[in-house]
Formats: structure tokens, sequence, C-alpha cells
């Protein structure tokens, strides 16, 4: 049971058909450098920035999860997120914009790196092409991995580095409870759909390779944080 | 000034274009009977259920909103909208009705009516078809028409309906303000898709189809209320 | 074996759990109308014209399928489907309407009737809602049902029916030979996706659900045709 | 008249607006190598399966498409795109790709580069969050890219360069008056949507942007080509 992702064995299955590209956004130097504090101050604001218009596709996917749901948890769930992304989270982000002296006007029209485009929308397309499920898997390493990486930074971090405010808000209570509801959420999906022995279902290796795509774009990510992107 | 319909030039003309179907929705007989309280019980109860999987099936339509929104301010509004859907006016009906002992999870899989299916399905469709003001053109009759339904009834109630709560929710500083905020917003879609001059576009008349369309579907939907569904 | 709908265990299934709707429409009075000839001219006009309509609309959800599409095979035959609708059987419609004086433009612009918008947009939302197999629960009732008409009406109709060309097309090799090649592609669609008994699957129900609704609103679809529609 | 691009002023205005971008795409290294024979046979046979997948989620584009056009023209033209892309173009990919070992199944199931993911995702959401218009803008570089990169070649082609049957292919007159042909339909559907001065239209900036974006998704894909995939 402990060894449950979030409790949920769907997720922890489709965690573990990601091979090394799992551990490799998890784990990743710009997460290493946010705990020990190495990451340098630009490299974290090019990161903001990119991330706060993350959150504006990223909402907008969960309101196409929204579109896509089927049924009344499902509904509540995601209309939650859609709502906690835009008036909080992306809140969140302004004001630690703001302190920077970037504006929310100027933030929604930041030019968008190449690496975060690549992201969100083919997380998109995930909701379009098939089904609730199909944009669950798409949409799960973020929520999913930033749990883990809260919980990582928060096991590893350096007395004094300048990124503990980042650490606390993924690895505190708020946010690792959303993880264990939406990841109870997406087994239930799960089950409703492919029937109580999932992993044999015949769209298993597909929902895995969503999730491993959406993995590998999350590494993609970093390293547009880290390096710059190629825009 | 004063004479525009929640202080937009848009839905002013909007409402105008659809003619004599404007009034023959918000003065429906079944409006009539919501105000001097001759609404049958059994009317009010089969709208009730239906209105439900509407609400279920709205709150999708503004998550397209979300979807196709193409300012902070329009994203905004329509999570908020799918939020306060879900939370506050589903809940609200879902209280009513556990009065008369029907759960939310009956009201959910209740057998939806032809006439809520093409009224719903109308809707989302102008999301998937057009852009985002093709589908406010589709929200609009249900959101602005409610709220002019909202102080009709007001004015006109008979002491003593029974349906005064009803009549409270929509002519209430709440709902109209709600009306005003969103009615503010598709203003600011329709100049900023349109130009200066929005009636001369050449996409006028068919945004004026589908506020129109979409107003004789909620008359569909009074008529369902009063006399059953066709299935 | 020969007991088979279109040879296919998926579709004979989805045709039975329609119960009682599934004859209601393929030996719906407009059938047998047209078999003994006894359908008024005025009537099947009415159903032409919607009927091209019709047939924009179906042009859409099957270009939807194209989108959805998860293998080679779905994409090639979904493709096929849209092109034969745009360049064959609307053309047809469009010869026979043109010697009745109604031209292709008048055709596209024609009132679309209520029955029409109903049955469509249904159908394009089972599309966004769900999965490419969604799509085609919902498209089947037409493909299929008009293949039993087709073969219903060869064999019941009168020497002399004015609508001898209307049932040989549905009746007619090309017809019944495209219904074996979509049958055989949603057999294979349905096992890619629910596994080697789909019928034990828990989506099961549901894409039974969304046959039926179609199924019903092409017998709504017939009325219109016989009786007139309600706009 | 002669310096319109493909007759077209919006065509004209949306490729003047992508600055260096457009010449960067059309003449870039990639191209200059396939007219001088000097393209590494490695290189075009990397692109060449990349292009097959590219194809496909280009057929699922110009799909939805069809699902958003608003006139009968615009739905003709775009359904016939969708069958020439899937019954011949990708064909032609196939039996090319055959000629060097590679099965149609196995070029469906090849690994996606990330450089064709963010493109064909970037043009599907075009789709998605906006109209028809906004579809044609993100479509309309590929389309018209390699008509110029056709006439380009052709004009600056080696004797001898093996690439000449890929030449002919685009500057040939099948290509160049498909080419015609959808600009016609492209210039009519922005004057039907945003009036005779549409590069007064609110929304012209937002449609160069997506014009110039997939500009440079182009260019990706051709670096792709050239020096392998990022995966």
């Amino acid at each position: 049971m402990s060894d449950l992702f979030y409790n949920s064995p769907t997720l922890t299955e489709w965690r573990g058909a990601a091979g090394h590209d799992w551990p490799a956004y998890v784990t990743h130097d710009f997460v290493k450098g946010l705990a020990d504090g190495t990451l340098p101050a630009e490299a974290f604001q090019r990161y903001l920035i990119q991330d706060y218009i993350f959150l504006v596709h990223f909402t907008r996917a969960w309101a196409m999860a929204v579109v896509k749901s089927e049924s009344l948890e499902e509904m509540k769930i995601a209309a939650a997120t859609v709502d906690a992304l835009v008036n909080q989270e992306m809140q969140l982000h302004v004001q630690t914009c703001l302190k920077a002296g970037i504006s929310e006007d100027q933030l929604y029209g930041a030019e968008e790196a190449v690496e975060n485009l690549t992201y969100t929308r083919f997380v998109m397309d995930a909701g379009i092409s098939g089904d609730f499920l199909d944009l669950m898997a798409a949409l799960s390493p973020c929520v999913f991995g930033y749990g883990e990486i809260g919980l990582f930074t928060q096991k590893t971090k350096q007395a004094g580095t300048s990124y503990h405010e980042w650490i606390e808000a993924y690895s505190g209570n708020d946010y690792q409870n959303l993880c264990l509801n939406v990841a109870a959420m997406v087994e239930k999906a799960t089950l409703s759909r492919l029937g109580p022995r999932p992993f044999e279902n015949p769209r298993w290796p597909s929902l895995c390779k969503r999730f491993q795509t959406a993995t590998k774009l999350e590494t993609n990510f970093w390293e547009m944080g880290l390096k710059g992107s190629k825009w």
C-alpha cells in the first residue's frame, strides 16, 4: 500500500512505465538547484514567467476535462481545479512576479517558449483525440510530479535556500491533499472505463505512452528554465 | 444608455434581432405561472430535474469558453462561472430537490428530456464550430434572459406565490451583478473580434442567428416544463 | 453468423439494446410510405431538404472521427466517408433537388428543422465528450439503419413506387458494401478499446445508450418528414 | 497583382508579417540541399518518416477544418484536402518509403519526433481555440510554403539532384493549382469574417502571429531533418 504513488495503482503503473524518463524529470538539475539553492535567479525568473503561460494553457486543459467528464465526481474535481488554477495558483505566481516588477498583463502577453507550447498543446490534443482518461494520462505527470518534487526538495533542501517558499507550496498539506484527491478520481476514472483489470485493457499501452510523453515534455521545460529557450 | 440591455450594445442588438422569439421566451406562460403562483408543482419539479441536467451541460459549455478564451479577463470570468455553476447553482438545485426526496446522484442520472439535449448540444457545438464569441452568442439567452425574467417576475409577482425563492434568486443583486459582469465581458469580446462597428462586420448576422436559435430553444425548454417532454 | 448485423457482434448488441426504439425507426410509417409509394411528395421534399442539411453536419461528425481516429484503418475509412458524403451523397441530393428547382446554395442555407439540429449536435457532442468509439456509437444508427431500411424497402416495395431510386440507392451493392466495411472497422475499434469481451466492459451501457439515443433521434427525423417540423 | 502570394492579399500580408522567419523557412539549408543534391540521404529519410507522421496529424487538422467550416465552399475544399492527404500524399510517401523497406504500419507507428509533435499539436489547438480562419492561419505556412519551396527548388536545382521527384511534386501543376484553390478559399474566408478591410480588424495581429509561429515550427522541422531530433 505504502508503495503506491498517491495510493493509486494506475498512477504507480504509469510512473513505472515511464522508466528513466520519470527520475530524469523529478530529480532534474533544475529541481536539485531549487533544493540546494544553487539555481541561478535568472533561471528561476525564466521558469516563473513561462510557468505562468503554462498555467493559462493548463487551465484550458483542465477546462477540457470538465467538458469531457462523465460523472459528477469527475466534473466537480475538474471544475474545482480550473478555479484553483485561475484564482489561486495563477495569483500566487502573479504576486511572486509582481515583486520582480512584472505585471499580470505582461505575464499574460509574454512570448511563449517553444518548450511551453509543445507541452501544453500536446496535453490539449490528448483531450481532443481521446476521452477523459486519455486527458488525465497527459495531465498527471505535472500534477503528481510536482507533488513528488515538493516532497523530494523538502527532504533534500539546504538550510537557507532562497526557494523555500516554492518548496513549501508543493510539499505542503494543501498541495499534497489535492494530489490525493485528484489521484482517487483518476483511479476511479480508470476503473470505470477499463474495468477491474485495467492493465490488461488494450488501451493501456497508449495511456502509458501519453503519460510518458508528458513526462519527457516536463523535462524539456526544466531544460528551458535552466538553459533558456530555443526561441 | 438606460435602454441598453445590461449596458451592452451587443446584447441589445442580439435581443432585438431575435424579434418575437425573445418575448415568447421571457414572458412564457411558465414564467407567468412562476410570478402569479399558478404554475403546477408538477411542472416546476419537472423543470427542476431537467434544469439540473441542463446545468451539467451548461457547465461543460462554460468550460469550453475557458478553453476558447483569448484574454485574461475572458478566462477569469469563464472560470469563475464554471465554478459558480458547479459549486453554487447546482448545489442550490440539489438542496431544493433534496427537500423533494431526490438525491444528487439520481439527479445526475435522470433521463434527459429531448428539449434539454437539443439546447445544450447546440450550445456546445457553437463552441466547436466557431470561436469564443460564437459560443457567447449561444450562451447569452440563458444568462441574460434569466436576468430579465428575474426582474419581470419580481415586478409582476403575486403575494404568496410559492415560487418567491426562485424569483428572489434571479432578481437578487448577486445574479443581477453577475449579469452585468458577464455582459461587460461579452461587449469587450465583441469589440476585440469585430472592431469598433461590430454590427457592420460580416459575422454579425450569424451571431444574431446563434442568439436567436438559443432563444427558441429556451422557449422549447419552458414548453417541456409546462407540458412534459416528447420523451 | 448470419444473424449478426453486418457481421458485427458490437452492432448486433447495440441494435438489440435499443429495444423497441430500433423497429420504431427502421419500419417507421415514413419508411413504409417509401416502400408502397404512399408517402406524399411534399413529405419527401421536406425530408430531402432537411437531409441535405443533415449531411452537412453528418460530414462534420465524420470529420471529427478523422480527428479522433487512433489507427491508420480508422483514419482511412473516416476520411473516405467524409469524401463520399461531400462529393457523392450530397451531390446525389443536389441533383435530386435541382430537378425540383432547388439550388445547392439554397439547400445549404435552408432553415434547419429543430429535429435536425437535435440529432446532429448530439452526434457532434459524442465526439467532443468521448473517444472515437463513443462517436461511432452515435453515428451507427444512421449508417446501418439506412442499410437495413434499404433492404427492408427493397423487399416490401410495391411495383411502381415513385421512390424506387431512393430504395435502389440504399439497398444497392455500393451502399451495402460500405456498411460492411464500416461495420468491420467499428468492430475492430470496439475490440481495440474494450478488449476481447467488450460487453463486460464498464463503458458498454453508455455506448448502448448513445446508440439508442441516436436511434430515437432518427425516428424524430422521420416524424418531421411526415408531419412537418415544430419550427 | 503579380506580387500577390498566390493571388491572395491575406497570404501576402501574413507572409510579410512573418519577417525573417519566412525566408529562414523557405530557403533553409535543408531546402537548398534538396535543390543542389547535397542533402544527405540519411537526412532525407529522417524527414520522410517524420513527414508521414506529420501528414497523419495534418490530416486531422484539415478534418478539424471540415468540422469548423461555415460555407459550402470551405467544406468542399477542406474535405477534398482530407481525402487528398490520406489517399494521395500519404500514399506517395508510403511508396517512396516502401522502396526503402519501410512498411506503412511501421511508418504509422514510428516514434514521433518532438519537433513534429510541437508543430502538429499547435495547429490542432488553433482549431480548438479559435474559428476556421484561426485554423487556416496555422495551416497556411505548410500549404503555401511548400508551394514556394517547390518553385524555388525548381528554379535553383542542379542537374542530377537525386531529389528531382520531390521537386517535381511540389513545383508541378497539380500542387500549384491546389495552392491557388486553397488560397482563393482562404481569401474568401478572411473577407467573410473580417470584412472588406481585414488588416484593420482587431483579430489581424493574432492571425499574423499564428501564421508566424507555424512558420517557425516549419523551420524547426527542417532542423530536425538535417540534424536529427532532440528525441
